[in-house]
């Protein structure tokens, strides 16, 4: 029903289903402070202005989808520790991107206050993410293209004819 | 107001400033589409199966953000073009990690009509996304750390307490 759901389950594609397990926005941000290192309840609620019930929601909704485990806090019997899975680990990627995009594209203030990521040998600043072939090569934009399975929908087709045709002006440059 | 905003703008951070700018989730998948070479409203419509009301305020709202340009339709007199800007091509390591991180982490059916990122070169699917270091070096995951600016609010600091920590851990690892 258009307009409606909220799923994006059905999408058959990686980033529809990763769409759909990540969450909303909340959840990229509450993402962001376990990558950091925050695992308290309090802390989030104060760190991101959100509702409790609304952070409460987001946690549950996230253990649901594997990306965090919740633990029983040692120091506070009423409270929870929340820690990354290897699953939920494995989004650094998609948080260093949105971080270094932002920070290009976005900044904010002089950026006195901003959270960086760097080189722990260097103590430089990450250049950017980049694509990595199975050789280890780092790959830029014209090095790759996409291709679809076997069982593509027509409107698929359509859209891969696309691509096609602008690989073939890439071609033609 | 904690529960009733939906702006970010005011988190001083990348990762913020880019969820907002982003916007929710139909427009990744929209963003995703524009990455395959979509251009066309019905398109976008009929592939996402999304309400065109829905459809075209998330396309204006990507427009206001400057992620894309329309531009008119030489071959439709109503309609228009959608294309990524340079600040919305800008994208494309966040779009091609949740595709990798989709396709592992939560993979549907056999695979067989997914569309896969692949490199000219070899044909082989790409292997990962990864942080690149200013000289061009991958970096993994315990070659970096992060830091804050000289700004950083009390919460802020507490969060970079819990870095510092979990650092040190590393270190006597």
């Amino acid at each position: 029903m258009p307009g409606t759901r909220t799923s994006f389950e059905d999408h058959d594609c990686g980033v529809a289903q990763a769409v759909e397990a990540i969450g909303d926005q909340w959840c990229v941000l509450i993402l962001r402070n376990l990558f950091m290192g925050m695992t308290r309840f309090d802390d989030f609620a104060a760190h991101l202005s959100i509702s409790t019930k609304t952070l409460a929601n987001r946690l549950q909704r996230m253990e649901a989808h594997g990306l965090l485990t919740a633990t029983p806090d040692p120091h506070d019997k009423r409270g929870k520790i929340y820690q990354l899975t290897e699953k939920g680990t494995a989004l650094g990627p998609v948080i260093s991107a949105l971080s270094l995009w932002g920070d290009k594209w976005e900044p904010k203030g002089d950026g006195s206050s901003r959270t960086e990521i760097y080189e722990l040998a260097t103590g430089k600043p990450i250049a950017r993410v980049a694509l990595v072939s199975q050789s280890g090569k780092i790959l830029e934009g014209d090095d790759v293209s996409l291709r679809r399975g076997p069982m593509g929908s027509d409107v698929r087709d359509r859209l891969m004819d696309l691509v096609a045709q602008r690989d073939a002006r890439k071609g033609a440059q």
